[in-house]
């Protein structure tokens, strides 16, 4: 297999998902992009500390504050360098930009990641267009190009995304967890024989069955299934999908066109009767 | 509007598009791992140090490395704090878990972005699954949950992403550098007017009408619309999609059902009406 020609690769950025368990983020000011900055870092289990005088603080963001402890905050605007003292990351979202700019020289002397809002110039990394369902996360970037074609695209990815994915995520990574109860140790052949039945359960099970899964059934998947080197179907541990075959048999995209065409033949056919009768 | 439960937001990642312009890149490794990260970060425009012995490559990385003059390559191990001088990330992939660690631990006392394959805990980010197509990248993480689901899900984003996606992404840039030679500036009334007139020709056209913009539509558009501050139809700057409507009506998922119930109604109304003649 040959490489991607490697002119085309350009342009773009290295997405990642970024780690911050316990991490200390410094975000300085309290309007509605701050809002939705608090959110992200609240959901990555980060400390967050908060920098922005009161009256500047948008009703979510005094939302946020009230109602978690994992915030501290500081009614004042950014006092200098003592305020980055041990901290991992910074975001600003305030529209002095002349003081984003020093906030984030002051940053990168002390190689803290920095995002200030606006400034592209002034950021070591952009946040693109979300989605996140439990466990499951999705970011779209155009790479500056387009924000809205990036909401855009992301309804359309929201749209056709599987309900259940997040919980059958959830439920595969529980299961996962199970099997090294039952087969401990890392790497090894075990770890390669571990790896491709969870990966055999994933490709022949479908996500909206994965997500039904429960603590019995995932025991019987694993005494009839990896006890047994097998892969059993979910039938077969015990799972009723009679009702979700219904709901994937009755979505809208399809009972609509079905109904219309019906009603079109009965319609078509009585008018074709009654003209030939009168004739 | 509420915030969301705030217990509820936990357990995930910051997800982020990090910014690799004329960065520079250590990649510890040529497996096929390595290539892997080779491809990511030529895509982010960095500039890559790769350190692997020549007997470890695979054909994959050997040919990025004939390919490009972005990679500068040397045939040894990992020697030391020296390596890491001027590097503003570190990515490993070597199977010496030892190694691997004291790389890390190196890369913390200097405050460098690491990522050490397959050792989740000494890993500053994670890369999930990801999609390229132009300027537009999608990244589907499970948090670590399953990597296959997440190939799964990505699969099926694939599929559902109008295959235009990355085209109209570059067509909407170029219409917004023309704009802007047209109304220079920065912030303001005019680049709020601006932003606004890129949004209603975002949210009014189709993804798969934008793509179609060539020079002259852009030219007409702009004409027509932005200095009479309007938004023209695609038809109304020349634009031609008779083909493209003609295939989303004609998509099988619609006709399909469309057709069984037509005939179904055709079938039960003739019967009907059969046998109440008989009877």
């Amino acid at each position: 297999m040959p490489i991607p020609n490697v002119d085309s690769l350009s342009g773009g950025s290295l997405l990642l998902a970024w780690q911050l368990k316990d991490k200390h983020v410094l975000i300085i000011g309290g309007g509605d992009v701050a809002s939705g900055r608090i959110e992200s870092v609240l959901v990555a289990d980060a400390r967050i500390t908060l920098i922005s005088p009161s009256q500047g603080l948008h009703p979510l963001t005094k939302q946020f504050i009230d109602a978690t402890d994992r915030i501290t905050y500081y009614d004042r605007s950014f006092s200098g360098p003592d305020d980055l003292e041990g901290v991992d990351m910074v975001l600003t979202a305030i529209d002095d930009v002349d003081e984003s700019r020093r906030i984030c020289a002051l940053c990168r002397e002390r190689k803290i990641p920095v995002n200030v809002a606006d400034i592209p110039p002034s950021c070591d990394f952009y946040f693109g267009s979300q989605i996140r369902s439990g466990p499951l996360q999705i970011m779209i970037s155009t790479n500056g190009q387009s924000p809205k074609l990036a909401n855009i695209i992301r309804k359309r990815i929201e749209k056709c995304l599987p309900e259940q994915a997040g919980e059958a995520i959830e439920k595969v990574g529980e299961l996962r967890s199970k099997l090294r109860e039952r087969a401990p140790g890392v790497g090894g052949q075990l770890g390669k024989r571990r790896m491709r039945w969870m990966v055999d359960v994933c490709t022949s099970w479908d996500l909206e069955d994965l997500a039904l899964l429960d603590d019995e059934m995932m025991n019987k998947l694993l005494d009839d299934g990896w006890e047994k080197n097998a892969v059993p179907k979910p039938e077969d541990v015990g799972l009723q999908h009679g009702l979700l075959d219904f709901h994937s048999w009755t979505s809208l995209e399809t009972v609509l066109p079905t109904s219309l065409g019906f009603l079109t033949g009965v319609a078509l056919t009585v008018g074709f009767l009654l003209t030939r009768r009168r004739s």
